[in-house]
């Protein structure tokens, strides 16, 4: 619980910001868009890049004090008391697929803690929203991880094998050859199903800060425990490792596995 | 083009199955159901079972002289004319986690040829229909695959990179080391955006009947191409490797580098 949680015109905000991002993105799903490299070698299109532009346009009328980091358009005064944190299409590759199992994400970290995220969903409709110390919600009801234990009865999901290397690599498969069950390609909608309760644990590496900060109220807020691989907390400084888990247990017998 | 192409009563009753899958499915979808592994190592949930009890009711009473395959309750008469094969919940994994990227199966077999294919996802609401020798049809509307090309341009999808083994893997690689873009984790929901045109290849082991033949008529009626690993057309007795293409180049080109 903490005494600086995200005010009612905040949150009123991250949800106009959601709404204009989905806007963008329903009018390019499905339609042949360019797909153009990033220098990391990750796709990106025009609808990554108007998504974005268009919660940026409302942030500069709105709270132009705040800070703004987001994946397509750099950041801007990211050592303000209040920056927000954008992903406009997590999952670009499903998005460029036709699947609609990417989401937009949307933080707002204050002292460089993320007290707000919000995973949209603009075609099916699913908004999950978390707040620092209250529940997470989907579409405004209130939802719950799995008390789910113990690891051999886990359900795992990672976006893609090809995210591990090395010693990474290694660890993945060591949590992979415990539980009962793994499965690909769900981006940050696989954070959304811990929440719900059907999805118990996931362990992504190489990811951005724009990649996992709304994933922290959202799974906090259901009852799970999200860190990086050695059970730290996720801010902007995080070296891109992500282990969520729906309970404590289950989180602490993974910690184990990826680091031994 | 075949002179034995399904019968518009036909092709009702198999909408009407559908129906009646999607209806068990959707009652079960998010809820914690129980799960049984089989003998494969497979999970399978109480949805799977009501789903596929549903359809064979049907069958039992409206074609009874049909055959009928199933991935759940096994089969009758699959020597008889018609044959139909039946994979209620392709995508158990998905469905158990709450992803809404599984699909129900189902395939019309003339004389051993797939000439009626269904996929439907009862939660999205999309229902892919292929005919032989007709447009595929998605809610009703033609669709049509991407006529892309060369393969490093091309988009691969497969369930999961755990489904190959020994040769089967390093095949696989092969393939995938020379498209732009791959995406794990979509069971037959892949095959549906190939017809769409946002997938370009789709490569997969270890299937089984009910897992491909209701495809067979949505590929091709889509203007792609499906075949196995030796570009072998496709009916109960193939090995279970599958080759889809958007074209015939880029099927040609998949099938030389999976061989060698």
């Amino acid at each position: 619980m903490i005494s600086t949680a995200p005010t009612d015109p905040m949150i009123s905000l991250a949800g106009r910001l959601a709404d204009a991002s989905g806007a963008v993105i329903r009018k390019y799903f499905r339609t042949q868009v360019d797909i153009h490299p990033k220098a990391d070698n990750s796709p990106v299109t025009i609808a990554d890049r108007e998504a974005e532009s268009a919660i940026r346009e409302i942030l500069s009328v709105e709270v132009p004090e705040h800070g703004v980091l987001g994946e397509e358009h750099g950041q801007n005064r990211i050592d303000a008391e209040y920056v927000w944190v954008l992903d406009p299409i997590d999952g670009t590759k499903s998005f460029i697929s036709g699947a609609p199992l990417f989401g937009t994400l949307i933080a707002l970290l204050h002292r460089n803690k993320p007290v707000l995220g919000i995973i949209d969903q603009p075609i099916s409709g699913e908004r999950w929203l978390g707040l620092a110390g209250q529940d997470t919600t989907l579409n405004g009801v209130p939802v719950r991880t799995r008390a789910s234990f113990p690891l051999t009865e886990a359900t795992l999901t990672t976006t893609s094998p090809d995210m591990f290397s090395g010693q990474d690599m290694a660890a993945f498969v060591r949590v992979r050859d415990q539980v009962r069950m793994t499965r690909y390609g769900l981006d940050c909608y696989g954070y959304g199903l811990l929440a719900l309760g059907f999805v118990d644990l996931v362990v992504e590496a190489s990811l951005q800060p724009y990649d996992y900060c709304a994933l922290v109220p959202i799974v906090e807020g259901a009852g799970g425990v999200i860190t990086d691989w050695q059970g730290g907390r996720l801010d902007l400084r995080s070296d891109g490792r992500l282990l969520a888990a729906g309970n404590a247990r289950l989180h602490a017998a993974a910690l184990e596995i990826l680091n031994g």
